[in-house]
């Protein structure tokens, strides 16, 4: 019976969703290592950016709507899904992870999450079932279990970021982009991808690696 | 010294601009073959699909603007480059090379192509540079080439498809997803993708070889 991990994206592109390399390679890897993926999102709307640019546009698009585009139309939304469809849950990065799925980029450890990714994210700690997080994305489980569990987290070396993360009661441990951090009582995986990565390569040899260990955490 | 290899996207999303999966294993195998890639884009518009209902929106994107989500930023109009910057050109899939690119999807082989694509390709088949065409985007070299240099393209095996690039005088070729179709009198290296393709592993098996194979071919 293949593994089902479960992946949130939170829109379409680096600077207002997932960061779209970030996310094709976690899909890979995952079929990589025999498991299949889920698509996951989350009905909101995001604050569109231009990426040509880099500036807001002042216009708005749909979370949801965005993310089908590297889903390939076949996505969930997230109050329709449990943790017990699931034998882990992936977060890739993007600043949608930071501003759409929670509003971390503006608040820090004071942010709030998402509700149904608050409750998707319990729902697999208290079932025993991993949980990664790339790129930025480890400050929203961070937010979410920072107080009763105390993670250990990765986002690389930003010293901003991880005070941050320190602050919510989680654990911000270095690591290298091409490596990951393993919070084994709780079954966390994150690797900085690129919030350190300068190349696609050293995204892909860092997700893989977390992908591999996610799914060997998988019971 | 690095090959360097120009990538035409043609927007973000497999049903209005380029294929995201496609786009992005392409611009990883040119990294894992130890060359660069450069994203290249043409600054026309398109027809916004929302990929959740997969319905046209009646809205219109800026196809180098949604490309530039791909490329994270790093993007180039197709209007400032030549073929002397690059070692080989690759195309990947998706709706939009068929509909942004040129105008196949809905005139088939009596489509005309975006004239920079047109000038483009031209340059590096005079040049004797190779060309690499992936899923849906054979039908824009076929357009472009098949009259003066009839080459052999695959995309898979769809018969009307098939049909339409043998009509502009290219030669169509069967092939299956892990597999690519080389021409090597024009340089042009084919695999069919998500024309045939059921997953990302496939996907993946295809455009690495036929990536590994476009590089080898690089003078």
């Amino acid at each position: 019976m293949k593994r089902r991990i479960g992946v949130i994206l939170s829109g379409c592109g680096v600077y207002d969703g997932s960061e779209i390399h970030e996310a094709v390679i976690t899909l890979l890897a995952i079929e990589k290592n025999g498991a299949e993926y889920v698509c996951i999102s989350t009905d909101n709307s995001l604050d569109e950016v231009d990426h040509l640019t880099v500036t807001p546009t002042g216009q708005k698009r749909n979370v949801l709507r965005e993310s089908a585009r590297i889903a390939r139309g076949a996505i969930k939304d997230i109050k329709t899904v449990k943790a017990d469809e699931f034998d882990a849950l992936i977060l890739p990065g993007g600043f949608g992870a930071a501003k759409n799925l929670c509003d971390f980029a503006s608040k820090g450890a004071s942010a709030t999450v998402h509700p149904e990714v608050e409750r998707l994210i319990k729902e697999f700690v208290n079932a025993g079932k991993p949980i990664g997080v790339f790129c930025i994305a480890p400050v929203v489980t961070a937010l979410v279990l920072g107080k009763e569990h105390n993670p250990k987290l990765t986002i690389g070396n930003d010293p901003e970021t991880a005070a941050a993360i320190n602050a919510t009661g989680s654990v911000h441990i270095e690591c290298s982009a091409e490596n990951f951090v393993l919070d084994g009582k709780n079954k966390i995986v994150s690797t900085p991808a690129y919030m350190l990565a300068t190349n696609i390569s050293q995204v892909s040899a860092g997700i893989s690696r977390a992908v591999d260990a996610i799914i060997t955490l998988c019971r």
